[in-house]
């Protein structure tokens, strides 16, 4: 086995263990267009950075929900990596103070819509639906 | 009644005037997520910022609305504030005027996509349907 | 017949041989707000920019696809460029390229949201559907 | 006259009553670059927007400042705009206000951003300085 | 003493005990501009969220380097924020760590640049100079 | 040799032969703060992705160009691409016309501030000046 199969195998092994569903959404969603980008994706973003040490896995997550509710324009990916954080330990009230946060920085709108991003995935989880974001 | 419950009233007081429907919007957005962002939201924009003079309230309103556009990823806000715009003394003329504004600094897809917020704001208007968005 | 109406007139010869429909599209989403941005975007866009020597027509729509992937809130002159960019001769690998590039210099969720725009036109191209975005 | 004379002489004289040294300064951006980038600047920015009716002249100023401070990577041109919005008639405490407005819906850094700009335009013109920025 | 006080002498402790020549230097920034902007900073900023329960002060200062990096358009912030994260106990690896989750989310430019800021404050603290951003 | 040091081994020669001082200076960039993040931008950039089939080297570079003006906050990487962009065998007139088309998509002041990126790399090179940016 070479080490760009290791990469993605442990990439996939992270991905998976997150949210079970998302190698294969991720792998419906480029199959036609980019297979190398879900490829890609899983190596860069799972093999190689998502279990760097150095930094606790969960702050990891709350760094990312930061990240794409300052970006603004990422609305599957926010929902998926709120749902991920929730998975690794961070409590919703941890949640809810990264968007606190944003309005300082990001102003009031940003942080408006990461709230509502986060109230979508609460309440997805309340009602014990499968997750159909990415 | 201290200074803080001072900004919340005369916040909501504000926004109610805007728009009646919004404190509750804002607050079944943020109830189960992040109550006190709704609370920063009226005390700061609208106890602290909404009435300062200096600039007049329709000015005031139509930069919101530029702010909003260029942004380009807060569509519910841009919204809101486009009826709130025109609420407090704006014209369908000078919202469209913004757009071509627009079109030379953030590029004719942030000034087609804001229109195209100003169209459906104008259509609800005039059907005459409640206000939706937030 | 006036140098305006020329660079009207050109632009709109340009833009419907590339999309027979946007003309009126763009005429719809502007005609009760905004009727001056859609002639600008002709002018402009299609008039002036739009058909200058010195870039290959394939590699002007590609470079707009990047730019407006990069943007990440224009959707649907996303979908429209991607369109546009396929019927002067760009291939859906060539499309795929853009995304997995932009994963590099903007970030993967907008190389994976571009790759889903550019799903979604390939699988409406597929299924002969007329198009619907602009 | 052609009209396409006529939008580049009325958008050079709109731009030159604004800021005299300004046309000069966009020839030297563009002049070894993209010297049509100077003229289509004149031609749309200053012949067909700046002067068009239903905004008056200071309104539309200051909504360009806010648009620049939004997009916040256009300190040059920033500086140039608030500039233009005193020589119009907008007093500096409007331009303030511009940045308090935007401290709610770009969030503090942006804010704090553009007031640095105006802090910097209003030392120069104090200092009787002759402008540098475009 | 009113709220109103009290939220800002409750901010100018924390932004002092962060960072000593804080205050001064926001109010020169914005003395002859808006200062009110600099009230509103540190009455928001760090007399309602800086000191909010839910999330301990080193996340949460790391949580707002990674919301400043992703912007990418404010450097004098991202500086001081970098510099308070580490005053507040979170290490360089920590930081560095922000910006590898950044190549992931926002792109390798972002994330050099923010490695770039890094390196700077790191420098200048190696250097024992005093601080000069903002 | 593993894959792994296969992939970085391929981007640094991809990297060095497009601009032989790169390497070193990302390495200087990241040395103290993210060296991984020089490792993972030389392997992702220069050794998964620059070499990729499907679309020719000068496009790659002059979408790359098209994306970097677009984000708008990242000068030194800009400056660099152009000048690599030139050395895989665009002209000067095929990157002023990239930055022509950034005015329809992105606004003139993007527009103007890639031309000057662009007016600097011309004059370094124009007077054999050996590269500062990165």
């Amino acid at each position: 086995m070479s080490d760009s199969d290791d990469r993605y195998q442990r990439g996939l092994e992270n991905l998976s263990q997150l949210d079970a569903s998302a190698p294969e959404r991720l792998a419906r969603l480029t199959a036609e267009v980019a297979p190398d980008l879900a490829r890609y994706t899983i190596e860069y973003g799972y093999g190689d950075v998502f279990n760097r040490p150095g930094i606790d896995r969960k702050t990891r997550q709350m760094l990312t929900v930061a990240i794409l509710a300052t970006l603004g324009n990422a609305a599957p990916q926010l929902r998926s990596h709120i749902r991920n954080a929730l998975k690794v330990g961070a409590s919703r009230e941890e949640i809810a103070e990264i968007m606190v946060q944003l309005s300082v920085y990001a102003g009031f709108p940003a942080a408006l819509n990461g709230t509502n991003a986060a109230r979508e995935v609460f309440a997805a989880l309340d009602a014990d639906a499968p997750s159909e974001s990415d």
